[in-house]
């Protein structure tokens, strides 16, 4: 398990793999985005932008989420504090995704020397190399306790 | 349902109330964030900064975007492209969301008629008038088919 004095800028982080089912995408998007071309295949196809089923955007964001918490290992946990983020692709049914994550900044804490700032980019990328999300994301992590 | 020329800079939008449950929170960690202080009530009364459960960002996100497309009627659906959000403070059993919606800018495409690029700022905010989440968020929007 990782501390703020463990990581440098560049390091990198890469995920397992992660299969996303139709019935994944539909459980999701019936509880938190119940949208047409999250839901029904057929009426899916008319979309002028998806034409097929997509996964929501935040049940994407929610597996990375997931991925992040198995390769990204912090002692004390990822603790977010604000990310910036694109979709630009849709996630599709069995697409398979994995993370790949770097280290850009790290920025100890002037006011409380047990803690920092650490800044990473994600891409989440699936089974074809297409870019399905990309990230930048502010998190709190602290330093190994004396 | 809405249309691109429906909007205009200042429009507010306002949802419903929305209760989170211990359950819920558990239900979201377990599949997408299983980090002990959304998990654990005993193990997260002694983390640094929670001090207690909280729901994973990504479910407080999640929770938003549901909201989103019960009070923000756009008539081909929410499309979102990009975001920034923050969560100031976190989401806790049984606070009581709901989520406020002002648009703050709208830009015709030059080379697609039929289309725009909408932003628009949200705060969700509990029972006690807290701030859980803060974002901007760029959906695409139609115009309505002539």
């Amino acid at each position: 398990m990782l501390y703020l004095e463990d990581l440098n800028i560049g390091d990198k982080f890469i995920s397992r793999d992660y299969l996303v089912t139709l019935d994944e995408i539909k459980e999701f998007a019936c509880k938190y985005d119940p949208q047409v071309f999250h839901l029904d295949e057929e009426r899916a196809k008319d979309h002028p932008i998806f034409q097929g089923i997509a996964a929501s955007g935040w049940h994407t964001s929610s597996i990375v989420m997931r991925l992040w918490t198995e390769c990204f290992p912090l002692a004390d946990g990822l603790i977010g504090s604000e990310v910036n983020m694109r979709w630009p692709r849709p996630t599709r049914p069995n697409d398979i995704l994995h993370v790949e994550v770097e280290i850009t900044d790290i920025i100890p804490s002037q006011s409380k020397p047990d803690r920092g700032i650490v800044i990473y980019n994600t891409q989440a990328l699936n089974q074809h190399d297409d870019v399905l999300l990309n990230s930048s994301t502010k998190i709190l992590v602290f330093r190994k306790p004396k």
